[in-house]
């Protein structure tokens, strides 16, 4: 294992330390949650939704470097691909509860699930109201959207649910704008290669060296398809028909488009990816109101791409305009 | 070679071609050049100083990714680590042209100080007046300051040149804060691994599974010692003792910090890296002014990091603190 590490088992603590070192104007512990849980620094924010995102760590920015004005209000932190538990969660909730209601949102895997439930549960009992709404944004995952796993995508999902917050509507507002926002989000991957996870030493599965998987999760989810590594815009294509097959554009229609390394992949390759993804939807008659080609959901330094769409109407399109100003993403 | 590129001698052009698509906001081609001239999209801002920063491609953001409102003004593509050639120099010279004259700022590296010279000289018999500044961050490429290359310390060094220029003021004026700016700035990297050229489809050089090396360029150029990989905070002292000798720093001073991912090094790492760095500036009693963490000049998919610190007085700590906007950098 070649990574610039101290102890393998201390990377999640060591990380955050030097997170909110780097960045103390925008975020800060919590107290509680064995140091777990980063909140905005100006946390709580009085009579707004409180919004909690989360889940393992290793996917930087997400979920941790969304944490700020206009994004989230707080992020419990798991170990490297690992749920966060409740203890951490319910700090966070504590720390953004502005006396509005604190929202859920994260990836639908079991572990989260059990985890993020308990602390909804554990955070009704001292007062807190909190609705949770998953991201399921994986084409690949399963056939109905309900099983779906979240990746990518989530980045749009957190995008609207905190600009909807911003606007100090009420809790089942919010509730309702995650929903939609969660409905209209769809997502596709592809993998080069693998990861590996520090306390483990080796890579969480392998690929050859003229080999792909499509739709492989990020955590290393066996996806749809490995084959020979195909050009980029045959792999675009690949995405783009996933995607389009599960939720159909007409002309007219208004997306945004996030193109996502997920590690190892260059700027310049994802870059090339978009360049598709525009010509491709330019033929469909669809109208690309914003874009954003980076990395956004990462799995460290797995090589890879995916492509995420958001169909927006006026309302979504507001709240993915709206600014934002986090550690990992400040937009204006 | 495991790529996400349709022909690998066209990677330089789609990935232009997917860049001005994405951010058609913010950036635009300039005419000529071949297409390799990237501008601000309201290029050229009147009576303002040109702001002309760039060099070969695969560092991305640097430096196409900091054209913007506040940032570089405009920027030449070369090839995938090679200079740009005179003509898509000129180009961009030409489009951002506002009658105040136009600075060039760029790594020390024979092959752009030759083509950048050439363009300034043919700018020059067209009554533009250039004035050339470079980089010179790296501690470890020379014992001379003046021999050194360019690395992540021309983050702040372009900052601070385009921070000055929005100032309105001369083009005297902007290259006495650029040539400042540079003097007090210095960077010290460490690699994990190679990376692959597109058109060249094999690896740049060679690590051992359990090698990096201290001081290595970011085109791969050899660097100072080559040993077997320690712990983050073992070679984060290694790359800021060499900064604080040949750059030593006072209590009470001020400085921002860049740590800078070459590529495939996930942000964990460069946190965990940033929290030593911060402990050892305390410690100094050396003040941390505002923290970068992230990539900003990479080196394709290279794995590896680098330390960048400046020096800051109240006029540098004023340009790193303004705004700006670009496809791949926003401050507020």
């Amino acid at each position: 294992m070649k990574k610039l590490v101290n102890d393998p088992f201390a990377v999640v603590d060591e990380m955050i330390d030097g997170y909110v070192a780097a960045h103390p104007d925008l975020v800060k512990r919590a107290p509680g949650g064995n140091g777990r849980a980063v909140v905005r620094a100006d946390a709580p924010i009085a009579d707004k939704v409180g919004v909690i995102i989360g889940g393992g760590s290793g996917h930087e920015p997400a979920f941790m470097g969304y944490v700020g004005q206009g994004s989230a209000d707080g992020c419990p932190v798991g170990n490297v691909f690992a749920s966060p538990p409740p203890d951490p969660i319910l700090a966070a909730t504590r720390a953004v509860n502005g006396g509005a209601g604190v929202i859920y949102s994260y990836g639908n895997y079991a572990g989260d699930v059990m985890n993020f439930d308990m602390a909804a549960e554990l955070a009704g009992a001292e007062g807190i109201e909190v609705r949770t709404v998953l991201v399921t944004d994986d084409v690949a995952s399963a056939p109905s959207t309900d099983d779906r796993r979240g990746i990518a995508g989530g980045f749009f999902v957190f995008k609207a649910i905190a600009a909807r917050a911003a606007e100090m509507v009420s809790l089942a507002e919010v509730e309702t704008t995650a929903r939609k926002a969660n409905a209209r989000t769809r997502t596709m991957g592809v993998a080069l290669s693998a990861c590996t996870v520090p306390a483990a030493g080796r890579p969480t599965f392998s690929l050859d060296e003229t080999e792909m998987e499509i739709g492989l999760g990020i955590h290393g989810e066996p996806g749809m398809r490995r084959g020979p590594i195909e050009t980029a815009d045959k792999v675009t294509d690949a995405l783009l028909d996933a995607i389009l097959a599960d939720m159909p554009l007409a002309k007219g229609e208004r997306v945004a488009v996030l193109v996502n390394g997920l590690g190892a992949t260059p700027a310049m390759e994802l870059y090339i990816m978009f360049r598709r993804v525009a010509a491709r939807l330019s033929e469909l008659g669809v109208t690309i109101h914003r874009s954003y080609v980076g990395e956004y959901v990462t799995s460290l330094e797995m090589a890879g791409a995916s492509v995420s769409l958001i169909h927006l109407d006026d309302e979504l399109a507001r709240l993915i305009d709206a600014p934002a100003r986090t550690p990992m993403f400040v937009q204006v």
